[in-house]
Order: C-alpha cells, then sequence, then structure tokens
C-alpha cells in the first residue's frame, strides 16, 4: 500500500536535512520546521507535504544511509550498485560475501537476488555479526540472507555465481574463495589504499582473468536552476573496486 | 547450465580486446591470437583459456557493451545501475521509461524488476523501437517488457512505480509523466547539457520534492601491481543524472 | 636572509593544522602542541622543528591560504596559477584585473609579473578596495600592483598583454576590456555557475577566437606509506574557468 | 612587438586543430582550411583571421604543447604551472630540476625564474640532453638555464630555493638533493605511480615536513552556449605530485 501506517517508517525531508522516522502513536517529531504529529499522518498516501517537510516512503537508499545502523565504515550506495551488476545478479543467484560489516552491501544484494536468489554472508566479529543480523531483519524485504558468524575458510558452500570481499587482506582468502565459485563468474573486492590492490593485483594473477581496477565519484549540483553549479565540496574517495572473472583449471 | 552450448553468445578477452560472438558449428574465431574452431568449445565450462584467448559467460554489462545493436546513444552501465537503485526498483516493480533509445536501459531495467515486474518503454521513432524490439527479443531473460511505438502524452497507464525519460526536451512531458506516478516516487531523467538542467530543474519546481542532480564518472587503473596508476584517458561525461520525488496534491 | 626575524610572518606546521604567525618579541604561540616564546626562534635557520611544531618560512600559498584577509570568496591558488600561465604572463607583462575580490589573485599576479611588470586592478566596492590594498601592502614583494577604486568602463588605460575578470556579470564589460587589450592575447574569465558561462560564450562570439571552458580539481592523498589512498573529501567545485584569445578586426 | 615578422613562430588555429608554424618567405601553409603564403602575413598584427584560420602570437603554454620537440613523455602544463608556484618561484629564484626530459619543465622554470633567476638542470642521457638544449635555445627568453649532461650525485652546487624530480626512483636521490636546498625549501616530485609514491613517502619521512601528495585533473567543455556541457573524454592521469619542505638538522 501507498499509505502511511502506523509503525511505517518514512522518511522526512526539510531543505538540506534527511529524517529517518518510525510513525509511532502519540510521538510527535520536533524539527527546525515545526512539530508533527505522527498520528495525523496516518491513512495519508505517500509524497505528502505539512508545512515545510516532506514525508516520502523510504527507498533502500534512504535505508542504508538514513536507517541502517552502522558500526564500521559501510560499502556506499554507488560502489554497491555497481558492484551488483558487476557481478551479474539477477532475481535467483547465489552470492556470497565475505566481510558483512556493517550489512549495507548485504541489504542490497538481498534486493537484487530476490525473492528466489540467496546471500550468503560471513562475518567473523560477533558485534557486527549481531548488528547485521538486526539491520537485516528490520530492512529486507525477502528472507534470503543466509548469515553465518564465522571464518570462510571453514565454509563448505560452493557454486555461487558470485562473490565480493570486504575485508582488509582480500588476498588471504581469494584461493579459497575461488573454489567456491562457478567457472566464469565474477569476484568483487572493495579495499581503501592503493598497497592493498597492489598485494590484490598479485592474489588475483593465477586462476583469474579479465581483471578490472576502478574507482566511482559522484559529484552532485545545486539545484537551483539559476545558478546551476556543482556543490563546494565531494566525497573524494571511499574505495577502490577490484573485479576479476574467475579462468577454470 | 555452466557450459558452452551451440548457439550461445560467448565474450572472448584477448588482452585489451572484447569481442561478444555466437558460438555457431561450423564457424571459427579468427583474432590477432589465432585461430579457434566453434565447434571446440562446445561442452566446456565457461571460463576456459584457450592459448591467449578466455572465454566467458556474458554478464549484462557485456551484451550492453559489445551485443546489443546501438542506432543511438545508450545509457552506460554506470548510470543505469544507479539510476535502477535511486528509482528504488525491485522484482516485482513496475516502472515507465520514455526515451528507450537503443534499448540498453531498457534491457538493465528488465533486469532489474525481475519476473515479476514490469517494464513499459515509449519510443516514438519507428526505427529505433524495431532496434529495441530486436535487442530485448535476444539479450531479456524475463517476459516483462512492454514497448511501445508511440508517445507517451497518449499514454492512460498508471500507478507506476518510478519514471525515467530520456529525452531531448524531457520538460514537455513532465506534468505528465508525474501524472502516471504513485505518489512519493522516483522520477529520473538523464541529459547532456546543462542547458537541460536549468530547463529540468524549472519543470521539477512544482509537484515534485527532493531534487538531485548528479554525475558519475569512472576511473579505471592499469593492472599491473608493480606499476599501479590510473589509465591515461577516461570518459569525462556521459550525461547528468535528475532526480526527484513525486509530491501529492 | 634565511633566518626568523623580529616582525617575519612564519608558517607553523602542527600535524593537519596551519598557523600563520607574527613574529613579536615578548609574545608567544600556544598550540595543543605546547607553548613557543617567539623570541627563541629569533635568528634560528627557517625550517626549525621545536617540539612537534615546525616552523617554514611562509611561500606565496601560505600568504594566500592563511595570511590574507578575505571579504570576499578568493580565486583559489590551484585555479589562479593556471590563469598565470593560461594569460601567457611573465616578467615585464601588464596585466589588467577586474574585479580585486579580496586581492588574492592580485597578489600572485603581482608575483608572476616580477619587478619590471604590472598588475592594474579595478574594484568597485569601497570596502573591498581598502582590504585588497591592505594585502597588497603586507604580502606583495614588488611596487608594481597599481590598484583603482573604480568601474573598469571609464578606464583608458591600453596595450594590455592580458585580462582577467571575476565580476558576477562578466558579459557586460567583454567589450570594453576587449578594446584594452592588444591583439591576440589572452582574456581570462571565473565563474561559479554554468548560466554564467552561457552568458559569456554568447559574449565572446565575436571578437575572440580560440575559446575554453574548463575546471581544475585536486585531489589531495593521505601521505602514510603503508596506506595511500585519496583523502575522505575534497573541494569540489570552486569556479569555472573561460579562455579566449583578442581577435583583430 | 606584437606585428608578425619573417621567421617568426606563429599558432594556427582552424576549428579543433592547432599548428605551431614558423613564418617562412616562399612557404605556405596548407590545411583543410585552404592555402595560406606566409608573406601575405608578414607586417599584419598577431590576432588576425584569414579565411577560417586565425593567427595567434604563441605562448608559452602553445610553445610546450605543440612547438617543443619531445622525445620523452612530459610534465604536462596543468602540472607545470602547480609545480612552479608550489616550489615558491618568483623572478631571481635559484632551482635544481632532476630529470630534464624534453625540457617542458625546464621552460616554464626559466619563464618563473625571470632573468635574475636561475633554473639549474641536470640529465643522464646524452640524447635527452641534446634535445633539451636545442629546445632551450629555441625556446626561452632568458639566459637562465644552466643544464648539466650528468648526474646531479656529483653535483656540488648548493643553496637552491627550490628542488624538483623527475626520475624513475626519486628515493635513490632524495637525501643528496636535501644537502642542496636552503632550509624551508621545497622539493617537489611527480611520479606516475601509486607504488612510487609509497618509496618517494619513506625517503620524505626524515629531514623533511610538511608532505603532501595530491594530483590535478583538468576538465574541458564544449563551448557552444545552447549546449554547454564537459567534453566526452579527457585526461585521466599524468602524475602524482609530492611536495614536502625541508627541515634542518
Amino acid at each position: 500500500m501507498n499509505t502511511i501506517a502506523e509503525n511505517d517508517y518514512v522518511l522526512i525531508v526539510y531543505r538540506e536535512k534527511r529524517y529517518f522516522k518510525k510513525v509511532e502513536m502519540g510521538k510527535s517529531f520536533h524539527g527546525t520546521g515545526g512539530v508533527i504529529n505522527y498520528s495525523d499522518l496516518v491513512g495519508v498516501e505517500y509524497g505528502v507535504k505539512r508545512g515545510s517537510y516532506e514525508f516520502f516512503k523510504p527507498t533502500l537508499e534512504d535505508i542504508i544511509m538514513y536507517g541502517l545502523r552502522r558500526e564500521t565504515q559501510i560499502v556506499y550506495p554507488k560502489e554497491a550498485y555497481h558492484i551488483c551488476f558487476k557481478l551479474n545478479l539477477r532475481n535467483g543467484s547465489k552470492v556470497c560475501e565475505v566481510g558483512g560489516g556493517s550489512g549495507a552491501l548485504t541489504c542490497i544484494f538481498s534486493r537484487m537476488v530476490g525473492p528466489e536468489g540467496s546471500v550468503v554472508t560471513y562475518e567473523k566479529e560477533e558485534r557486527h555479526y549481531k548488528n547485521i543480523r538486526k539491520n537485516i531483519e528490520r530492512f529486507t524485504e525477502w528472507d534470503n540472507v543466509d548469515l553465518h558468524h564465522g571464518d570462510i575458510m571453514d565454509s563448505d558452500k560452493r557454486n555461487f555465481d558470485a562473490a565480493f570481499i570486504d575485508v582488509r587482506e582480500p588476498w588471504l582468502i581469494i584461493e579459497k574463495i575461488r573454489s567456491l565459485m562457478k567457472g566464469s563468474t565474477y569476484l568483487g573486492i572493495i579495499v581503501p589504499t592503493t598497497n592493498q590492490i597492489v598485494e590484490t593485483l598479485r592474489a588475483l594473477s593465477e586462476g583469474f582473468g579479465d581483471v578490472e581496477v576502478l574507482e566511482l565519484m559522484l559529484r552532485r549540483y545545486k539545484t537551483v536552476p539559476e545558478r546551476v553549479r556543482p556543490e563546494d565540496r565531494m566525497v573524494a574517495h571511499t574505495g577502490f573496486l577490484i573485479f576479476a572473472r574467475k579462468l577454470n583449471g
């Protein structure tokens, strides 16, 4: 349904600000644009404007950016979107994720592989594992995430359609991961430093082909029609993406 | 299945080059790396290396970049991926696309909305319409594209979960498109020039909120571990992306 | 001389922080790295380290970034350096500057045209004019700036080797400026918005050739050898630079 | 003088093309825009238009880009301009350059330090040394370059106001160079790869402060006022710039 219901999450937009809130009866939202009682919103169609506030149904990007509880650096949407397609995911794919972080990419993978797909995620740190579990329980729409508190090195799952690594030393597990992937499928890796690119490229030199290293930059513009120009500051770096395809043999 | 079959499309990687070919019996591939008879590939697992050639199962990106027949400038993968998620598409979404071009974004939308979704695409030019039809017949995996040779202004479809415009003067159809969209959903637009950003922003000032203008830049790196550095040249511009959410009333 | 003297300006570097200070007897510098009495620095060679503080002789860039009193947005070093050479300035050049701002570019022009050159600067606003005068008195090394509180439209100076405009509506004065420039010399313009690019290009369509529009982006990297990577955030936009060469006739 | 004389170099602009030519009597220029006899240009003011050709007095940038004979990769203008100011050069400075390449940066340093300055350049390869000598003889305006065919390690020149290194393994000579520089002055280094950044940063960890690593990107725009947009392709990488200030002791 497209009307606001009790206990829905709602995205409140007020000028440059974004608030991700739960519609709770008897409670209200207090911002610089005034007070809104949540009960007044229930039953109203999403996309409503009240005073200077706009109320939208949160998209997956809103959830990742404003809803997810973060305990780690996350894979940001601009990289996550690119990863999903580069790994050639679709409804029904089975993808392996090593290093779940806060579950941002997990949620995006869940969306991408759909009701018939499966996301198998490994996270070694118990605290992060628990946080991811909470995040996916709250925010994924299909029950397609298989979350493991443990080490990929102990895994015996096989026949993955794609794999992704977000750990500090990916080169230590590349050979293992490769053994779990189908031939010709994509491995993706994210690393923040160029030193890590060097080590990763070395580890990919055997058993993989068509290696690619890239970074994505997103530049936002001001939206006043009379003064169109890039914003003053931007995120300059989140991570380098490395992709390679499994060769047989 | 993950083995090469007769009449499959295959991506051949040879150093910096990529070839998108059909595996036809009795035919062969002639490149600077030597001759390969396609019949020798049939039954072999994807990801095989023969001499300096690597043979991969084409991903959607390979199809868009090397397989699709182009009669127009296309929406490139890096933008298309971002658009899919920004429009909050998922398995089951119903998205409206105005200006089908060569069908690149159509194919990517088809992948994103999955077997239960639907992509409704309008293309006015007959020649392009026919090319898109051929491309989606060859390359989409689900029968979820509803392609129209006609003008969106004559459409009476409604309740779209998202909409995207890729025409020269998007501002002329924004009001119409808006009437077909559900409340709170996203409209996306791509334009190549800043002059078009100005006009589009004016048209979005009524009936939409949370307007965003951005561009994505993708920088590739050389993959020799001893000499990691950005490639010498890059694509500097494909288009500006504009996003806005429908406000009610 | 290369030793610190009383009343010198000195740049103090402390981790990520920069302080531009005057060496005043009886005074001291108080920072998170401890207290330094200026009198202890006098007579010491520049480049000295005391505790975690480093004391350098300010470069022109230090002066512009940390010393200059700003009352306006300034032309930043990265653009200013490019402008100087693009305008083909050298020791002895005579350059016209319209819109002095806070005098940042004026100081850089002064450096570039050297003891035998001349910088003729027009600033209409009295408050800015006074601030520029103070800045050039404190910071230029040669007496080569001819600062005017007034309108370029009233000027009768001629034979400029180059000209630069930094005002809101450059198109209104381009014809006038052109009349003051030698044939074949460069006009440079800085504007923050794409709307201004459009108007400026229109005004340059007569009487100028070889028009160029560009922007410069500077990306800084972290300097820890074990973790080389771009900094997280960067300045995404300062201004668009427009250059054109005067055609005769 | 500002009129075209016999044996002058002239920059011919024809649409997107640039020609750097010598005005030789009895000869003519043949391009897609028709034939021009050089003798018809003599005595005419620079900035003249003949048919679709525009004739300009070459700037230093024109010389570097179109006039200089290149035998190596050069330091490009956008980096060279930044380097000049970052090294705090001015009329009268004495700068040391190690690795002359084709003399592009040498010419730009010569311009920057003016008639009273001096550029001391070391180039080990004889072939490059000879080419640089030819380039500076043809293109520098002041006799301020002291070009050496030899190794900086054998040099005993001292008291440089700045130094710049453009060789494959800068870390091998940093200590030597440091001993030739005044306290507090800047050392600049250019390297193409991130691996070289790592080694260079290690070598700078002793004896230098305020280390900076950066890269500059220049994006050009189309100049049609009705369709302002970035050009399709750009140079994505020329080199990383590293700067550090000499600490005493």
